[in-house]
């Protein structure tokens, strides 16, 4: 493993208390040892790097300059807290990132007071930030809320809508524009092309009369009708007229790795008469380590790495990933029928596109961290005759969820979602589970949903999604690596509505949906060695419901059983529904639906997660047997009852 | 009856092809007309006045200019489409509007090809035109989009991150914003304080030179480095410098009423080699009708009325709406508990907010049409110690819940939720109704779902609501009135999960949640009769389950049916879902859940609705019978089976 850095500074400061007592010349050497300390430890445990290392000197600032916690310091997203979380007391856990009990990898209220607002979603603190604002000045109490959040996310409806209200809070609102002109995958979009004119037109404040220009412009408002001529000037010169205009006072842009500069502008934001402010400051992702500087994605997410190379620890290679199975076969799709499109929202990579607009660039469309967009953009091309796919992850997608019923269910436009991250995601804990759109799609009426089994089956799904013109039509599937079956050359259109049997019995039937699918045959073989003769289905679709093959398999066995990757509401609802509304359980039906738990799992390996989640074989025996009241000295009896 | 108006232009015009044969000159008398129509027309039938007076000419030089329906207009929400609908071939269905089998009151692709994209919901139209620009764009064909777009909608976030994308559309779209300065209340919040500046500041474009100016600004792109200086010199004399960040062409502010303005500058924008263009047009809600421009709402959405006098034809007084009940309730519970802050999505009237306002100014904020907004700020606010009510309707929380799941949910906040328009809606239809609250929120971890079943229960469930701190908790309760049973002096703090029952019975058991109790009740009369002894509970809770009281009445009575005003995935569902995990149905039990038809329903009054959706009584009694399969001639034995 790595060794471990020399920080002697660092080691001084346990909370932002203890960095408060230092002198500002300290601080060049306490980032510096922060910026070590961070890099050996996601050495050791992977995970985002590349936007902790931008703010090194950022969070440093914040914390010597504002009275955190009580000034409340919102890191949007949160996958750049890791320098955070060392200075706040969480340093001896900081090797346990992202692991089964360990630190999450984002912000989150139940582990410090440091963190007031939990994030993993973007685009959500400058609203948050802005409720403890208010809160403060409704009780006239002392306390700011700082939001740091990226340029990236500021593509996204919500901060816009936050910014539009910020007024109100007056100086206890402060922004940080963190621009580093990249999210995850390069940005995109007219906000982003005005930030680089930004940047790109102004010198740069700093030099020697900063802070007290910052200090002069922060004095007083410029007054609107005698001072429209000199605000435009003011915006020539420091760029910022769209924030000034929703009502933000503009400071920058800054040099976000200048301490020198840093330290003063921000001293200026805190004793600001009015407000509110925003700091536009200029970061480098992946700042101060060379691998990750010279990376094309700055080292957003790594696995383990070795410090001195940056060669990150790949595992062995295996089956390849359901994302690339999708992108691979859209791609392939499109090259027969033009009117196919995909549609990310800032997710190229992780959702496959990037495969797809690699040989259909003009057909693929990154739009920014802005899925309610995304959605009604491909209600419009396909209600103008294309065949667009929305791939965004299930937990993104709840983002767009109004605009999934109102613009495309409502209208049964073929809009087809292709929903990644679908069940449990391991480290990425509970904000990123997929664990509610089966419930929150199957309510939907004219929707069709389907969940793949395996790649395979993802890739027919692809292919039946894209021909299916009928109305909306969704399929999900996990994160990571498919089951190792392959994607055969001939794709097969599914039958709408319809599963398969994939293992046929009499006593026992699993219907399963989705990649559970490996354990119900686990389950079953497990069964079958206790003599009970066991059916096992894939019903493909949670809507339609294959009604034919499941009153068939609920009156011809014993007992039955679902087995789905998602919360209560989806599947095993949905059956239960049907078995209800045909009168099947009026007689008596041994019917267990196995689902998600109803808590949300913190991050943890995906195994046991779904261990804790009872989704795995022996939780699907266990489920069988009960139902049959089964107990090994009476199972003649219980096996027959 | 209101007398028919004399019409003889508008007589003429079947469809816009008609309408672009006339002369410029003719335009004016044709607006009158149309104007006069749409009057006579909403004074018949009641429904959305001021929107549509304020767009006559507008819509008038749209269709005069832009080459309909190969151009593709959409106009944002829709409820400003009366006089669209009249131009487009729908005259002689408009005194049908909002009526049942009618015209719906909104824009919807079933009706006319000159409706490419439904809506109702607000800002997703130049998402949509987008979407049709690129696919024309893809596939070269023809055809421009044209988004209508109010000041009011432009704060959604989804406006914005729509605008972040179009400038891949280049000329091929066209935003006109229609400011108004209105949206349903009195705007709010930066975007709305930036335009009243441009507006005020600049002089209207008009006069001589309008036509060739704007030909000269869209006929050259202001370069980027050299152009910097005129670029704002620009913005100082027209405004539109946010939109111009954003990438569009600004055209503006002009006089949305003077066709001699609209006219040409509409046709150098349709002509235009570069874009996407946005249109700022100055309109006046109600134009054109006096009792409409002298009312505060602008008669935005109005009951059959006297043409001449301007006067309601209000019905009899009936009980307190819900939503007053709701806001005079929660206003009372504020006077001794100042943690207490309503929010409202730029509905004050309608949830009831406007009442908490007036007694509590600084803890009421209207955040504009913002959601997501509402929502992350409310749980700010809950962070921080307040007690936030998020005050929205069903389908508009929609569009929060990712917010709801991501902020709320995760954390446990205790951001209280009122939901109004739960269930079914009536004349707006489908895209109002609230149909899935209880499936996407009961679904989700740590939630309390409460459904009031009159408005004494709204007003003990909303003091619940206060007073509860473990986590998020909603209460969702219908449009329209009461059941009349007033509200009580002393409310009382309800225990999380309990329900009640309201009739004791023996043979079979009616599981009722929300306020279809009235007709569960007459159901049970009905079943009395018959000699079937009916329980009768109000579960008050979705979610946690009464558990004791509903294994209590699965075991005890023979048959039992769940009844919500909601799709499947809800309170039926997670009966079923108990049932089934503790075995209750492995020997036997007739349970049926009834709930909203798997279908989007059109307008019409709601007790008609409510019976297409079979949830009134006469078929709570059919699906007890069924389940009993009693027959009259069989009853004996049926009964006793």
């Amino acid at each position: 493993m790595n060794d471990l850095p020399q920080t002697p500074l660092l080691d001084t400061v346990k909370t932002p208390d203890d960095l408060r007592k230092l002198k500002t010349g300290q601080l060049r050497q306490l980032s510096d040892e922060l910026r070590e300390e961070m890099i050996s430890a996601v050495g050791t445990t992977g995970g985002h790097l590349g936007s902790g290392l931008g703010v090194v000197e950022l969070t440093v600032a914040i914390h010597y300059i504002f009275n955190t916690p009580e000034d409340r310091l919102i890191w949007d997203v949160g996958h750049q807290c890791y320098p955070h979380k060392i200075l706040t007391g969480r340093r001896d856990r900081i090797r346990t990132l992202r692991q089964g009990g360990g630190l999450s990898g984002f912000t989150k209220r139940a582990e410090s007071e440091y963190d007031p607002f939990g994030a993993a979603h973007s685009s959500t603190s400058i609203s948050a930030a802005l409720g403890f604002a208010i809160a403060n000045k409704l009780n006239d109490r002392p306390g700011k809320a700082i939001a740091v959040i990226g340029d990236g996310a500021m593509s996204a409806g919500m901060a816009y809508e936050a910014m539009n209200n910020a007024e109100q809070a007056g100086n206890r609102l402060v922004v940080i524009l963190n621009d580093n002109d990249m999210s995850i995958a390069p940005p995109v979009g007219g906000l982003s092309a005005y930030l680089a004119r930004v940047v790109s037109s102004s010198e740069y404040l700093g030099l020697r009369s900063l802070a007290s220009k910052v200090a002069r412009r922060l004095s007083r408002r410029v007054h609107q009708s005698l001072g429209r001529a000199e605000e435009y000037t003011r915006g020539m010169v420091a760029g910022g007229t769209l924030f000034e205009e929703l009502g933000f006072y503009y400071v920058g842009p800054i040099d976000g790795h200048n301490l020198d500069h840093l330290i003063p502008v921000l001293e200026n934001v805190r004793d600001a008469k009015e407000g509110p402010v925003l700091v536009h400051v200029v970061t480098q992702k992946g700042k101060g380590y060379a691998p990750a500087e010279n990376a094309a994605d700055k080292y957003h997410g790594v696995q383990k790495f070795d410090v001195i190379t940056g060669a990150q620890h790949k595992g062995p290679p295996g089956p390849a990933k359901y994302q690339d199975v999708f992108g691979e076969t859209l791609s392939k799709l499109a090259e027969t029928d033009d009117r196919i499109c995909a549609i990310t929202a800032a997710m190229p990579g992780g959702t496959g596109v990037d495969k797809f607009a690699r040989a259909h660039p003009d057909r693929s469309f990154d739009v920014g961290i802005a899925e309610q967009h995304a959605v009604t953009f491909a209600a419009g091309l396909a209600a103008q005759g294309m065949r667009p796919f929305c791939a965004i992850y299930s937990t993104f997608l709840q983002r767009a969820y109004d605009q999934v019923v109102h613009d495309v269910a409502i209208q049964n436009l073929p809009v087809r979602f292709a929903i990644d991250r679908a069940g449990l995601v391991g480290a990425d804990g509970a904000t990123h589970a997929g664990s509610f759109d089966v419930t929150y799609l199957a309510t939907l009426p004219n929707f069709v949903v389907m969940a793949a089994a395996d790649e395979a089956e993802l890739a027919h799904m692809t292919y039946t999604a894209a021909e299916y013109d009928d109305g909306p039509i969704a399929v999900r599937y996990p994160r990571g690596g498919g089951t190792g079956v392959g994607v055969p050359e001939v794709l097969e259109k599914l039958e709408i509505g319809k599963g398969r049997m994939v293992r046929e019995g009499k006593k026992v039937a699993i219907l399963s949906l989705g990649t559970r699918l490996a354990e119900a045959l686990k389950a079953a073989d497990a069964l079958e060695s206790k003599g009970l003769s066991t059916s096992v289905a894939d019903l493909r679709f949670a809507k339609p419901l294959d009604e034919a093959l499941i009153r068939k398999l609920l009156t011809t066995h014993e007992v039955a059983v679902t087995v789905e990757e998602g919360a209560v509401g989806g599947l095993g609802a949905h059956v239960l529904t049907l078995a209800s509304d045909e009168g099947l359980i009026d007689a008596g039906l041994k019917l267990r639906t196995m689902r998600l738990p109803d808590r949300f799992q913190d991050q943890d390996k995906p195994e046991k997660q779904y261990d804790e989640a009872r989704l795995n074989a022996e939780h699907i025996v266990e489920t069988v047997l009960g139902a049959l009241r089964w107990n090994e000295t009476s199972k003649q009896s219980g096996a027959s009852a």
